[in-house]
């Protein structure tokens, strides 16, 4: 299993990082040379646009604006970290990738999916996921998960359309690109996630 | 003359920011309502990416990034400042707008004057200058002015390749975009720049 690349995709709260170390730690323990990389971020470059999108006072950012982020941190990340990586012959594993833009700008925020794709093709230089596992959890319960409680704040509600949309986005990026998506029950135990994670990697490292 | 949209082009050195200084505040005299704005910058998350392209710890930022970066500075820039600005009558003067990008990654970074095009068009949103000032003064001369000095050093040297793409790309666009576009002579005096810069507006303004 040689350059290969493997992507993690979900909405907030659904152990997707979580999930991302566990793999890690044990290609790590099978002897594997990996790449550990987020998004955005992951670059010097990278991680001070992470500063513009995450911070809530930029609460005034665009929706096109924060597309064209994602899309710089992600150029970067290509160029500087994924693409030599997956050239030594590395396994890169990336918390986010280019369906995180399709779900939550193309979808969540409605740019169109064929919009971010046309915005990314340069970004991203033809490299896209051998495999990527789409952490499915509801919009319900990524919200408990995120505030420890089952209870919904307002700021929550108001975005509740927002996440529903992301959802239903990855829902459709799983059929439209079955070949590499593996849809995994986000809503179990952290342990049985992590073992279905790894049945399905073994398989294509032996593979 | 209402929705009127005049940019400012030309490499360092050139003299653009105080010409756009100088030609506000005849403006403002004649009690015209401007808004004046730079690129990168010009709103908060402008401001932020403008810290990142400008940083010189971040040489290391690629061509595709900076490009992906100027691109969410001005699609900001476009939604929040020029078109409401444009749309309530005033005229809006701009320190750099697309051409700049056209100039520097197209030309300057060699990613092709097309490839930046296609990737501004979300970012402009069909906002373009109805009138351009290219102010033209030779690489050598841009230097010598930002060191005061006829010495160029080793680092000028090595950008030397760089600064003469940026500028051939600035007489291509003059040539390609005619209809917008105004060469003025940045070698002579502020003065003697400011008037013809006027002279032009004016006649706009008339027409």
């Amino acid at each position: 299993m040689k350059n290969f690349f493997i992507s993690f995709e979900g909405i907030e709260g659904s152990g997707k990082s979580t999930q991302v170390g566990k793999l890690s730690s044990k290609l790590r323990e099978e002897g594997k040379a990996i790449e550990v990389v987020r998004e955005p971020g992951g670059t010097r470059v990278g991680e001070l646009i992470r500063h513009i999108t995450h911070d809530r006072e930029n609460v005034e950012l665009t929706a096109v604006a924060e597309a064209y982020l994602m899309a710089a941190a992600r150029a970067q990340l290509v160029r500087d970290i994924i693409k030599p990586a997956l050239q030594s012959g590395k396994i890169v594993i990336a918390d986010r990738f280019i369906d995180s833009s399709f779900a939550y700008q193309g979808y969540g925020r409605e740019l169109g999916e064929g919009t971010i794709f046309e915005m990314n093709k340069l970004a991203i230089d033809q490299v896209f996921p051998d495999l990527t596992f789409f952490l499915d959890i509801s919009p319900e319960v990524g919200f408990a998960r995120r505030n420890g409680t089952e209870k919904v704040d307002r700021l929550d509600l108001q975005q509740k359309d927002f996440y529903e949309r992301v959802y239903r986005g990855y829902k459709k990026l799983a059929q439209k690109y079955k070949e590499r998506y593996v849809v995994v029950d986000g809503s179990k135990s952290i342990d049985d996630v992590a073992e279905g994670i790894w049945m399905e990697v073994i398989e294509k490292i032996k593979g």
